[in-house]
């Protein structure tokens, strides 16, 4: 048989290419320690009426950032000092934690997705003007990735779908099944877990994922 | 065209056989808080000479147990207490942690295989008559399975083979990839992850994983 080197160039070339591509296409992680969101009447009560939050650090996510100000959180097993507010201010005071986190404060908080607290544990939040005892609020953020509109519908996946990662490399390489897809254009991409997931996988703030397909790893 | 409803019967019940014999193999899982291990001299350095461990509790695999003794645990950025020691007494001291850990001590300890701890962080370790300080020994335990050698055999596995499992459901279902086989009569079926691995898969002592084909997950 001959062989045409010229169409093997241009194959090997295309191979190339598409690999290339693909190697490309992976998604930023957002490592995230324990934090908190203020409502406006929780803010006032923590650090003086009419306060404003300061910025320490612009995050990813547009609008969003990581403030000078911190708390101390208080369960009944113990404190946590030094936690983080995240700006700028929400219409429901919001803590998130690690699993780890939970047995040095003594509760029990759900996983659930941000902005849902419904009957999830309470918490005292400390500040240098107060302290407020909140009868709910307290959860482990689900794992999820922000995307924007166009990222999510060239793949096939709408809000709310429930999407499949993998780490590249590493000792501890890692698939997060059940990740939650966040689709808006308000959002850039990026995925989010929390100090646990990171410690289990090895993963370092700025660290990449790529989607992997779900039928794989998530049946039964 | 016609079919035999018998033979249609039988096709159905072998099918929910092999499906019942595939959902029930699965691999307990124990998960490792932060724990030691005791050379025959510091041992006697931190209890006193000649001082025999007491049995707490014996683990699943043979011959091991956790001992009712603890000791503290020190690095350059801080200290943890009541840090469980395992038994028997072993030729090498070794001390294994989590990632979560390894803030809170201010070392930087790699991910290793039971038994590597050549150029690993020191620690200093405290019991009730004395401090020794060991200048190389803490070490993140790599997750691994222990595997009777006929089970390996069935499944196509090798001692230091690697391997993925998954864990079966739930809101941080895992697959975790690069997860050590070692093979051997002395073990009971049983694999060992750490707090870290635990917390970020929602996975507690006694859960199930299960074996998954690597190939899917574990390229590039």
């Amino acid at each position: 048989m001959q062989f045409d080197e010229q169409l093997l160039n241009k194959i090997v070339l295309e191979v190339q290419r598409q690999l290339k591509e693909w190697q490309s296409d992976t998604i930023v992680v957002g490592v995230s320690n324990r934090h908190a969101h203020l409502c406006r009447e929780d803010l006032n009560a923590l650090f003086g009426a009419g306060h404003e939050l300061t910025v320490l650090k612009e995050l990813k996510q547009p609008g969003e950032f990581a403030a000078e100000e911190v708390v101390t959180i208080t369960g009944p097993k113990g404190s946590i000092f030094n936690v983080r507010i995240l700006g700028p201010v929400r219409n429901k005071t919001q803590v998130e934690i690690s699993n780890t986190d939970s047995f040095v404060l003594g509760i029990k908080p759900p996983v659930r997705e941000s902005g849902n607290v419904e009957g999830s544990p309470g918490i005292v939040l400390t500040g240098p003007k107060g302290s407020i005892k909140k009868d709910e609020g307290v959860i482990i953020a689900r794992r999820h990735i922000h995307m924007p509109v166009e990222y999510a519908k060239t793949r096939g996946i709408k809000d709310g779908d429930c999407v499949c990662v993998r780490t590249l490399s590493g000792e501890r390489q890692l698939v997060f099944g059940n990740v939650l897809a966040r689709v808006s254009d308000r959002f850039a991409l990026e995925m989010h877990i929390d100090l646990d997931e990171a410690n289990a996988g090895g993963i370092k703030n700025g660290d990449r994922v790529r989607l992997v397909d779900c039928g794989i790893v998530a049946m039964g």
